[in-house]
């Protein structure tokens, strides 16, 4: 396989597709597995425990990798910062919120920063921020995001960030995903929902099956889940993840999960004890479609470089002609 | 200009793109300008109105065009299918409701069917019907539409398809998109907003003004409009227009506007006489940070598929160097 892009020398690595950093999925194992197949993988610190970063990061070993964070939920907690610079990573990836106020510290670093965007006017802030490459994410997205959607929105994000590589996100899991991506001036793809069901990932079995079972129909976005987990995301991005009896019952009755808010938790909290994928959130975008069988994340990388490249090939013939005359 | 895949001489064209039926702005005029500079035009032929149909199909001479309705609206008025049969358009795409009832009429014509989908089970429903395409739309679309987003989508119709060739529609308005639907495996593209403020539209002066300032950002899918010009839509499906005063009033109250639709209705009736883009929408999609001009739409057409030339030549030397060794 030889697929490159300028995003591959820039963050030294061989294909250019990033793991997403899945709060709770990308752990050290899954990260290392997709750096050592030779992407990058991030883990996913999310809402940022101390204790669970210090073990995925050791988790990971020597694989170069990436960690990403919630960027509101670290302004809460910014000494998690300092414990992740000391272990010099590759990518340091912040997503939903404002990021001055980290930048000072990450100036004289060797980390790189990646902030993922949902508007133009958000992506216009990121490049302020003298980041090393954009993250453009649409709707399709699997787990939290905006309304903008992934084909639309990456050009008009590539014609603003003047030769700043954009990486997008939301939607791709395969090679036609990537191949496309390519095509709309992205210089690579980061993927969550496709390494979801990864032998590594740290999501459950059950949820695993049952992400294989959906289709991109069943998924929605919504803040049900937001809500009874007690997470008070701003209300500018809302999570995407599998329809089941919890956002029937709820999605379009907010009013009514805030009226039942303590009886909810405890009943959400139950059905988390015994992982019932009919309550708990199954967070997997509309690519699930597109995933296929629990493997290891390296087989699933090499497929979508490798079918990204037969794709490229495939479609070159629609304008091969040209040169013959 | 040599871009051509299998769609082309499915449907006797040059170049895989078509103008989509854009209610009461893909008129005659444009159809034929499309069609005529190696596309395929179709008719916005909408909730359906005779003589309209009739005056738009003879503004369209002698180019080679074909027609789209409104599934559920053309139920109520099955006689426009006769009176445009008549017509021998090349194609009929209809959209957005059950058509079970208009296929034993279809049947022996030389008129080629495709249907527009927005979920995978209706994608299912259309192949059953027997189409010679179908268009899977996404949720970033102009107009009205579904929840899923074109680039997941697009691939996972694909792969139900079974060689039926899959136009995808949603967010393609210059030859980036173009080049991407194909890497997905779509035979071409359905494009609306792209020709919106085409020289040839229908639409009035300040619409295309508003839609060449608006960004994506600045549009949302609602049911404010069908509220208040008393269309009954099934609420399966919403429409995708600019943010303006009307939206911003609405949007979040739909109980208010019911309460208020006779007022508002009268409001909004004044508005469209003086063609006031703060009231009556300006029906585009995210797609519309991708245009730039006002220009004939020959001229669009062109630019977007030499884009998607360049643009599939300059990925495929990510790949190149593979042959080199
Ligand atoms: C299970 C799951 C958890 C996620 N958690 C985070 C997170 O903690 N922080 C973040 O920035 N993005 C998170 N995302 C979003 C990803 O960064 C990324 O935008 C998304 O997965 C890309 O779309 P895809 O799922 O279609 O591949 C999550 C996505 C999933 C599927
Ligand atoms: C102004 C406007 C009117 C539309 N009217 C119709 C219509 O009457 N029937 C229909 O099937 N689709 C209609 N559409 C949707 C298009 O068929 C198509 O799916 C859409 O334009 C594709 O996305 P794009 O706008 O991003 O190009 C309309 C779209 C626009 C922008």
């Amino acid at each position: 396989m030889t697929l490159r892009t300028p995003l591959c020398d820039l963050f030294g690595i061989e294909h250019p597709v990033f793991l997403a950093p899945m709060a709770g999925v990308s752990g050290g194992a899954l990260a290392a597995a997709v750096s050592r197949s030779g992407g990058l993988g991030l883990i996913g610190g999310g809402y940022g425990d101390a204790d669970w970063l210090a073990r995925e990061f050791d988790e990971a070993g020597d694989a170069r990798i990436g960690v990403g964070f919630i960027t509101w939920s670290l302004s809460r907690k910014p000494e998690l910062l300092d414990l992740v610079l000391d272990r010099a990573p590759a990518v340091l990836m912040l997503s939903f919120g404002d990021v001055q106020p980290f930048l000072p510290k990450l100036r004289n670093t060797p980390t790189k920063l990646i902030l993922q965007v949902q508007t133009l006017d958000q992506a216009r802030e990121a490049l302020d921020a003298g980041v090393d490459a954009i993250v453009a994410q649409g709707t399709e997205a699997g787990g939290h995001g905006g309304s903008r959607a992934t084909l639309p929105f990456v050009p008009a994000v590539v014609d603003i960030a003047k030769g700043i590589p954009v990486i997008a996100a939301g939607g791709i899991a395969d090679g036609r995903g990537l191949a496309a991506v390519l095509a709309l001036g992205a210089s690579g793809a980061l993927c969550g929902t496709g390494f979801f069901t990864s032998k590594e990932s740290l999501a459950s079995e059950n949820a695993k099956q049952a992400a294989l079972r959906g289709t991109g129909d069943d998924t929605e976005r919504s803040c049900v889940f937001d809500l009874v987990r007690g997470l008070d995301w701003p209300t500018n991005w809302n999570i995407r993840a599998m329809r089941n009896n919890f956002t029937q019952r709820w999605s379009e009755d907010i009013q009514g999960l805030r009226q039942n808010l303590t009886e909810e938790q405890a009943r959400f909290e139950a059905a988390g004890a015994e992982d019932d994928t009919d309550i708990v959130p199954v967070i997997v975008g509309e690519a699930t479609d597109l995933i296929q069988a629990i493997e290891p994340a390296h087989d699933t990388l090499h497929r979508i470089v490798s079918q990204a490249e037969d794709h490229l090939r495939r479609i070159n013939r629609f304008v091969e002609r040209d040169s013959k005359g």
